[in-house]
């Protein structure tokens, strides 16, 4: 930094993060806001952490725990603690329940919205800072907890505009891979190499995840990712189990699932276990009406390290563009599970508890052009002659619930006109000497006359054309702004 | 990390983080919609940047330069360059800004609100964390922008819940500093320091001031600040002209404060200049009808480095008692002012910029207890006999717009009845297997019943002393709840 005074830093942000503007800031909020109300008539209430914990309270559950800094961001704090940014708002979940348990009514009912911070390689797409919409249940290890989460992140994906159909909710357990995993006596050591690796089924194919079990792959870039190293009937047995074609759920779907692997392993007890844990959520869906909307896959695995039994994801089924307008492979917009030994990594004492993610962020990206919030109309009012007076204007058009913002550049007329077009307003106000003389304001419909006014210089020029506008009595400005505006919707 | 599995972390935040629960998210979501409304009706538009930028792009700016870290939290990317949090969103706006410079309307008038990292000593209600509501307007050096920026931010502080007279607008300008400190042959490197040790006036007095001005000053902790090293003549000066009694507002006002400082010092370019673009914004001010919200005060520096003329904050007038119940000396709320200069480190092009920050956190601490935002009612379904039939009735009474929950953990009906209880609960639905084959579920009035449910550990025991509850068929459910709802409010 010591060049500061003579080299001028560039303009430009880190890798991986991005500004987002008014229409998609608009977009989210509405999304939010339509989450939150659904959640909220669950009874699930608000909780925030910070973006900070201590790195050991976080604990290391990410995918990808091969790079450098293993996921997340960390640094020091003065007291040479090191502290990490939240990769999610489970584990910091986790550390609340710990910290306040006995304060709390159990089951423990909350939902947090929030961003958080990957430190991955970035691509098209991926970002390192994103939002996410949780829902938890801690304290229950009833069923009913799991299933209602999958009742309740169907009815938020259809409050933000999601038809019936266009989405598909699948669950599995973790407890099932288990089983099948000690049925072809893969090394414990193994476990966490191996669900990652199935984890990219979606994204590598079946080629690329028989690498990943095996010796190890190289990607497109170049770079080679290590193996599990398992043998080839152990990769055969679990590749068998995982790409197992999806059933439309119910027990039956479940059962008949499972009988289609290879059922020599069918009476494992964590198999069997997972079965009847899945069968009960289901019949709940069922009876519940929700069961059109679940598919089990036994090829679902989540990424993160903590979930102990039912995993959840949500897929969407139409295709999705990216902004070149290519069909992109489109993961999950959802993604939970039940994560049964978080808070006891504090407390040594086993606190059942199930969560649903929504990835706010993909799912907009998804979205896209289908549920466009926008502000509301524009009233741009010019400060000519007398500024003051433009205030006022805007200010007795705020009174009335019409949008409006009075020009406090220096510019002249035309660019003045040029600015009102370029923010996209509606409507231009104009006070000139000759109209206040007049007691008159000029309202311009820049709707209508967006493409004139871009070749217009002058005033003079600009009211020889005379394009879609009206002159009013002062008083009148109000009154005619709303009808104006009335008519452009 | 090693020793993680024989050694359980411990449940605990990073000094100055805190957890936020849900009366006080429902209150922040209330103010932060209530501001946004405002900025939007003045046709303001949101923007919104990353956490974290390029070390170099945020510059250095903050008051507490001798801090290690200086403020901010930083670490190193991949590629070894310097990240930091964003310690405020003015920053981050002028690295936009350079970057988009072509694309924007000229002015850009942009909202952010969102959170901002301090690496600061943490202390009684100063967080490391904290949520701050910008409004700037870049590309105008007109004084409309910072009057269009006062008058929205005094809309915006009545608009979530002060009344006039509780707040008071402060203004200033660095400019007028600037030349005193000319005047007072003052070393500009020291320019600073000084400013600095004026901005602690509120927080240290008069006596802790002229001791950072002169040789430095012993915390109440034993740790010593060195101080700008002024002489005794220079200090006076000084300390006469922020010291002058803060004035009503208006031109006269302005100039009325001005004289009461030394006189000699009047007629210097830089301090000329000030009181001409304070008075024009005055004169806005004053024929918008927002005057008696604004007070002329030479004392207000504001801590940031980068105003480079006039500058804002606003303070409220009623006293406000910390947790304890103590009065506490509480600081502004809003802070503001000119930037002429942060564009052109990135660009060389001088962009002028004037904007205002409300601090979200500080206000709400103090708007604690006169407008709480609070989630709607909320009913809780016991899950007795048939959890299916409870699922079904808190899905009807949602669909009904009640904010209605399943019990979904695993206990009894008597602690289902406390858990309803601590939820802060307004009604239980009950239906065990007496009222099911009756057709009926029975509605407990919990606001009424909560004392006498604390000792209830059967349901044998409650039905005997039948507290305030009825039983209704249960077609009636949804009616009956809306009933019991309406007259509890």
């Amino acid at each position: 930094m010591k060049d500061q005074k003579t080299q001028k830093p560039k303009a430009r942000l880190p890798r991986g993060f991005r500004d987002r503007t008014a229409a998609e800031i608009a977009g989210e909020r509405a999304v939010l806001d339509k989450i939150r109300a659904v959640y909220e008539s669950y009874g699930f209430e608000p909780l925030e952490t910070p973006a900070f914990e201590y790195t050991d309270a976080l604990g290391k559950f990410l995918p990808d725990v091969d790079r450098p800094n293993e996921g997340v961001f960390s640094l020091k704090d003065d007291d040479d603690q090191w502290m990490s940014l939240r990769y999610d708002l489970t584990a910091p979940l986790a550390r609340y329940v710990a910290e306040n348990f006995q304060h709390l009514p159990k089951p423990f009912r909350r939902y947090a919205v929030g961003n958080v911070w990957r430190n991955e390689k970035p691509g098209p797409g991926r970002f390192r800072e994103f939002t996410q919409f949780d829902a938890d249940t801690v304290g229950s290890n009833s069923p009913s907890a799991d299933a209602e989460l999958l009742m309740m992140v169907c009815d938020a994906l259809e409050a933000v505009g999601l038809k019936r159909g266009e989405y598909i909710v699948k669950i599995n357990s973790r407890k099932l891979l288990d089983g099948v995993l000690n049925g072809a006596l893969v090394d414990p050591s193994k476990r966490g190499a191996v669900l990652r690796a199935i984890d990219k089924l979606d994204r590598l194919g079946e080629h690329g995840v028989r690498q990943l079990l095996g010796e190890g792959r190289k990607d497109e870039s170049g770079d080679f990712t290590k193996g599990a190293g398992l043998q080839a009937s152990q990769i055969t047995l679990l590749m068998d189990v995982v790409t197992t074609p999806s059933q439309t759920a119910g027990v039956e779907g479940l059962e008949l699932a499972w009988a289609k692997t290879d059922s020599s392993m069918s009476l494992m007890t964590s198999a069997a276990e997972a079965i009847g844990e899945l069968g009960k959520i289901l019949k709940i869906l069922e009876q519940q009406g929700y069961l059109n909307r679940v598919q089990i896959d036994l090829g679902t695995i989540r990424g993160l390290d903590y979930y102990t039994g039912p995993v959840f994801e949500a897929q969407l089924t139409f295709p999705v563009k990216n902004e070149a307008g290519e069909e992109v492979v489109f993961g999950s917009v959802v993604g939970g599970g039940r994560y049964d030994d978080l808070v006891a990594r504090f407390t040594g004492q086993q606190v059942p508890a199930t969560g649903i993610s929504i990835g706010v962020s993909r799912l907009l990206s998804a979205l896209k052009g289908r549920s466009e919030a926008a502000l509301a109309p524009l009233v741009v009012v010019l400060a000519l002659d007398d500024p003051q007076s433009s205030f006022k204007m805007a200010s007795e058009l705020r009174a009335a619930g019409v949008r409006a913002e009075t020009y406090v550049g220096n510019k002249k007329f035309g660019d003045q006109l040029k600015y009102a077009d370029k923010r996209g307003a509606a409507i231009a106000i104009i006070e000139g000497s000759d109209e206040k003389a007049k007691g008159e304001v000029t309202l311009k419909d820049l709707a209508l006359g967006a493409e004139l006014a871009k070749n217009i210089e002058s005033r003079a020029d600009w009211v020889k054309d005379r394009p879609a506008q009206v002159s009013v009595s002062r008083g009148e400005l109000v009154g005619k702004v709303r009808d104006m505006l009335a008519r452009t919707k």
